[in-house]
């Protein structure tokens, strides 16, 4: 038994490549797969089981175009009634791989046809090794259960029963394989390490800790970070099973005038997806900005519009097919071409640009005590902005700027501030959207801020448990009212 | 905390660089540091410590590396008496890396002065939650006591303490990251997973059921597999402090009058690492092969010269550099040159030449019916001997070849077998160093002999206990002298 | 005005990238042509025109590539009646790209449809500046007419007024720009150097220093070397468009196993492209050999049968691969299957092999003087035969063995050998497939046997041209008759 | 023979490799030598030989690390006064490489000591076939003598017969291989393409042209563009024998607080590379500009003060490596350190920032019809002024800036224009540098407001020649004056 990790970051996914010696497993293979098929001829293995623990909300999988490219076969749950060629699982079924073991455990939470593959090295013991676990058992942290806001409750009480009756009745020493690390808007506050054992968790777990069904099902259900508009949408495609990256649409490359007379056909959108300092110097107006070195798919696939063709700036060639892989990766499939040259081509096109203002921490203490007045508009997260804020600072999340702007008034100073820099870019790109002119951004945002000592200024609600992120909204807000 | 896990082939050698957000420690470097650095400057992070669990005796650590090119302090046992600057450590000492806390074991018994590191994440808990344990423990096994023959029942003894006493003391689900993985000489018998936790080797590991320290001891000093000669040259150059990479002398490239004219100076020996097809059909008189798609840096180490410059044959310059790159894995410093062009070059200029028989599993069955007399001799370990054999087969070790080629005899026709093709290759390279010049190899080895269904040929020993490397001489000759 | 020039090596083509500000030609485009594609971005011009100078016979050509993945515009003689979408051209058309005049002419000879292709930059003046000549006009020699038998001496003529009535009415400083430079068969003595002038080639070019049409034909279609069987199949290739790579076939990995039971279905060859050192010592009865390193791509257009699925082996993945591109560059695109593992794998699982014997210079010298009769077979073309080669030695071209091998008796020794030992190897293979078991191979061929100082048991003809290959064969056996 | 030529861009630099079947030689080496050493290696040749044709002025050449990593030898003019062992070279010297002879010109003019080599090919003939010309002669040019101002009519002079009495006495079908492509400001207009003929040149270069010394002395002492600061600095440098590139300090990383702690230290620059639309975003205050994607070494050579210590700001870590690469090229080789990532760590340590404001072609046309008054500055070069610019425009070339600054105004509002908006912004850098705060770049210079249709509000004089550079100032005034 030889167990293989991989990792992609932003979207923090860890897949995993169980091989015996001529056969392996891929467990929920991300959409480039090359990486495993690689990996498996310089191992001397072949690719035969293709196990997907659940239909992944975050991300594309791979498993058609792994399943199309090495013949293995999809096994999932049953219950998940996908609509490709799988072999349909239930609970107690099992999987035989040269001398390992992989029973199936139904461990619905985070999502109803959850299943966690408990691992069985029989060359060594009748004892379970290890167990891959999905998004039900984090490191730190617990697969989210509201992401179908309607079943939310219910799926939390799943999900403490698939935890307490299912993956911790596994002995202490089990080795734990989720899926996601640090990062993953799957969980809530997950641990940089990428792996962990039962007994680590069941003892130094929070989310593990509570006693009684419901005070975990309250803090599952409450105050959660919001869930990005794709991850309904990745599900969906999971179970109909995503189209092969093969036969996706090459990314065209477009000259400035090209470029331009294809912006203006209906259904277009634009994407810029260089860094903010480029971004406020200069960009083509109308686009959405998402910096490609940012949490950049979360955010693509959360924001960007479904319905229409996207056309691209970044800040070269390889930089351009970067974007395309990363938008792939969450179901942007519609990248249909670049500017060629970038916009260093188009400023000499002599076409229409707009920009925006960067202001550094300084600068924004000035203006803070300065003669115009403003809107300084925090686009975090609630929980982000209850943590700490700069007083006066209102709070509208970035993604509902898209339907929220009207709360603002376009004749107003705005200034956007995030934590670095990247999200208020976005915001930034949403406003100027709908006619916004005089938009600023906070470039470093309020780490930058309060790294240049202007933190006096700011509202700071220390969170008593230390992890800012595992407490609770409601905690924050009695701790803020009782200041 | 974030772990991330490194391994070269062959070796088997697994190293750890354990990170923070700021700063990281490399765990038991190999040579080639660029890995390390390349990899801490994606994660952002500053190498700052260099952990050594002991001297090594398989292969030369990268220490001085690492620490020449990032600034990092080396950590090592103040029992290892190193002679380069280092922070000396014993039990109860313990490190800080920001949030993460390095807690010292001393746990003799595979070295001397071997240490465990207990790695506590703060963030998370005060308890361990996994500990580096270098060649103490390994999944499956434990680490060898016998490699200092005067010392082995003293080593061997302190291991039974040192896995009782100190590790088998921690948690169930403590992870353990041991130093080797299967394929090593470290250990007898490990298991191709490169990590496990206390409680599933605590509980499934064999070496760990002994109750009583004598049994462990005897198990462990008997019947062991032979330790290459440079086991104790590296414990030994690491305790130095290799020289540093950059300072090796280059590998010169040579044509073949230049390469025959440098053969002949004195305190000169040839290596040819092309595959045992190649070097079968023709080679240069009086070179050492060794595969380099075998085991090559371990034999490299074990039975080629020190005290002598090499020179290279090769299948092209490419490969040439990895050869040397492996060699010096294991202290082979001297490759001065390799002979450009390769062996067709060779050819061209008309240089004189040697040839070996290759057999295939038909050839060698044929010629155990056939009327020529011949010597079959199995280069193999003598536990795999002992296992399985070609009756009539004799057994000299490959390494051993190199002082009891006068066991045999010139006249006869030799054929050589292992277990695949390589080391009868070796073994063939030695005797025609000493003026063999009827020897014959098999393709393919005792693995395609008993492939093409010769098997009733052969005497077997079916070890009870299934693993066949676990299972202790004496055991295998009781079955043996009981059929 | 920008030229780049692209080369590959043992078809010995050349390409040619031609780039205005925006727009660039390609001219006689390889197969593989990504190359192109990549170049064209980083220098930020766009792909437009695909010109043929003809169709080539030595390989298959990348214009049908091309002309899908960039939608260029393919240019060809009218008179080539391609069978794709194509612009259509006759003497005086003209091509404008930017401010460059490509003016045509018809420059019939090499094949009956060749154009020449005259550049007029006319930023810097309305006179030549070079032209690419294809086949026309090599550096130190003239394209081949004897490539379509019934017409050699017609299209000799036709050469020698497309050179003097055409080319050479270009001024002398006119750069040629040829297709194909040393190596190539499409000549028979070209020059290392890639290009030349029009003045140093009408000065130094022999091939154009005859005076007389009828003279030339002569030396042109009197024992010119043999054309390989691929040129006539090329040129259809090339006629009707090739296959799209991307549609051929992708080249299945095999196991032993799976490898033999392949082996077994009817239309079945094997191919190995290993060195002829690992040959010699063991190959799978049956095969063909075809050293990767050698003259791979003409030998294996020449012999391999195109009426077959080709099975290959090679030294590994990555060169399995490369044989497969270096194959479909000569319209060998049936390679569907390689062995996995090797040669190693097969010897590890048992299987049937053969090998034959490599004869040192010294070995030959030997058997030339020792007891046992044989027969020294020599299986260079009758050019080479006729320079230089050994006393005794019988001449058959290696690819004419495929049916010439019943000229030879299976009861004798034969001993192969060519220049270097890559074409008696192949030959080897050859007789091996037709039941010949007493085979040797001179590894180093003639030039490692009078490297050897065996020079005085050769018969050798001193080319009084100094070119060995320039001179006419009744030349050479004037000289050899004289002596 | 067979010839390689390497080109690198921006300075736009041709190095070639002259090999025979076992040697060869280097001419006029880049500073990264190991793109010989590969490629020699491929070949399967050794470097030899290394032929300097004079001692450069626009870049630090590589002979003396190739020297120290082939042990070739170094030729060069005796004239060149070299401190370093080499082999001194006068007319008539011949160096023979195998069956090649180069013999040496001495050809004056570019400057004092520059050598020509003429190729003769002895396998084809003993008349010349090519001809390394340095910088003595271009495609559409030849080399600029006036970058010795006192010897400027001198050298000119000596060019003159340089060319006439001894390039021009070659045979038109001779090949030219000069040092340098379009783009280098060792000419004024070369052509795109690298090569040419002696007849092609002679019949249609222009400066070839003039049957009187006097009137080619003239054309090019008078109004030639200006000759960057390094120009001198280089030849020394080349002269005195460049130190070795692995002798050079590295770069080191650091983060923030280190950088701006070094940033303190007296004798330190600062040096932004990112692209202009970053910069005018937001950059550290006092910094220099030098896009990496513009003429980076020529300017960084130009204007970058020697004697101090250099820090970088890159888009990222290869970035930085680049920008160092290139401006080692032109001996600016004491960079010593990098932000370590970038300016969004900058922000986010909340240090202090500046920016300045991007316009595009119709903010400009707007600031030009608009109310509030500001200086139009053209920093391009006399000749690009003379020939087009927008009326109002004053002209104050870009290095000149460094020291002319204050002709100019802090109070007004500056704007400034090139023809791309890379120049410009770096002049923005310097005028920051010296206290000016109110200052724009226009992005896309004057390409992009031409491109938008503004050009009548251009003063543009046609230059009747066509190509504008070669078109001396004082016809260009004349004309101008006409209007």
């Amino acid at each position: 038994m030889l167990l293989k990790h991989f990792f992609i970051g932003k979207i923090a996914h860890s897949s995993y490549l169980l091989a015996g010696k001529n056969c392996c497993a891929v467990i929920d293979p991300q959409r480039n797969v090359d990486v495993y098929i690689t990996e498996a001829r310089k191992m001397g293995v072949e690719i035969t089981h293709i196990l997907q623990t659940h239909l992944h909300a975050d991300f594309v999988s791979g498993h058609m175009d792994l399943a199309e490219k090495t013949g293995a076969r999809i096994y999932i749950a049953k219950s998940a009634q996908c609509s490709f060629d799988h072999v349909a699982l239930t609970e107690g079924d099992s999987i035989e791989l040269e001398d390992m073991l992989l029973q199936v455990l139904e461990t619905p939470g985070h999502t109803p046809e959850h299943l966690s593959y408990v691992v069985i090295d029989k060359a060594r013991s009748d004892s379970p090794i290890g167990v891959f676990v999905g998004d039900t058992l984090f490191v730190g942290d617990v697969g989210r259960p509201d992401l179908f806001p309607d079943m939310a409750e219910e799926l939390a009480e799943k999900l403490y029963h698939s935890l307490h009756d299912k993956l911790l009745k596994l002995p202490d020493y089990v080795e734990v394989y989720p899926a996601h690390g640090a990062g993953s808007l799957c969980g809530r506050a997950m641990g940089a390490k990428w792996r962990s054992t039962i007994g680590y968790e069941r003892n130094f777990n929070s989310a593990l800790q509570f006693k009684d069904p419901s005070a975990f099902i309250k803090s599952l259900t409450e105050d959660m970070p919001p869930a990005p508009d794709h991850f309904s949408r990745c599900s969906d495609i999971n179970r109909q099973g995503p189209a092969l990256i093969d036969d996706l649409p090459t990314m065209e490359e477009l000259g400035p005038s090209q470029f331009k007379e294809r912006m203006s056909a209906a259904n277009i959108a634009l994407l810029d997806t260089r860094g903010y300092h480029a971004f406020a110097g200069q960009h083509i107006p109308g686009v959405w900005h998402l910096d490609l070195n940012g949490n950049f798919p979360t955010f693509a696939g959360w924001v960007l519009p479904t319905d229409k063709d996207i056309l691209l700036i970044a800040d070269d060639y390889r930089k351009a097919l970067e974007s395309n892989t990363w938008a792939r990766r969450v179901g942007v499939d519609r990248i249909v071409g670049y500017l060629d040259g970038g916009m260093v081509a188009w400023a000499m096109a002599g076409f229409e640009t707009s920009h925006i203002n960067l202001t550094s921490a300084e600068d924004l203490h000035d203006m803070t005590t300065g003669a115009t007045s403003f809107v300084l508009l925090d686009v975090r997260a609630p929980l982000e902005y209850a943590d700490t804020h700069i007083k006066g600072a209102i709070n509208i999340p970035v993604a509902e700027l898209r339907t929220r702007h009207n709360e603002l008034n376009k004749d107003k100073r705005i200034v956007l501030i995030c934590s670095s820099g990247n999200r208020s870019t976005l915001g930034a790109s949403i406003l100027k959207q709908h006619g916004f002119n005089n938009v600023y951004n906070v470039a470093g945002g309020l780490t930058g801020y309060r790294a240049a000592g202007y933190s006096r200024e700011c509202r700071i609600c220390v969170n008593p448990h230390g992890s800012r992120f595992f407490t609770n909204f409601s905690e924050v807000k009695r701790h803020w009212d009782a200041e």
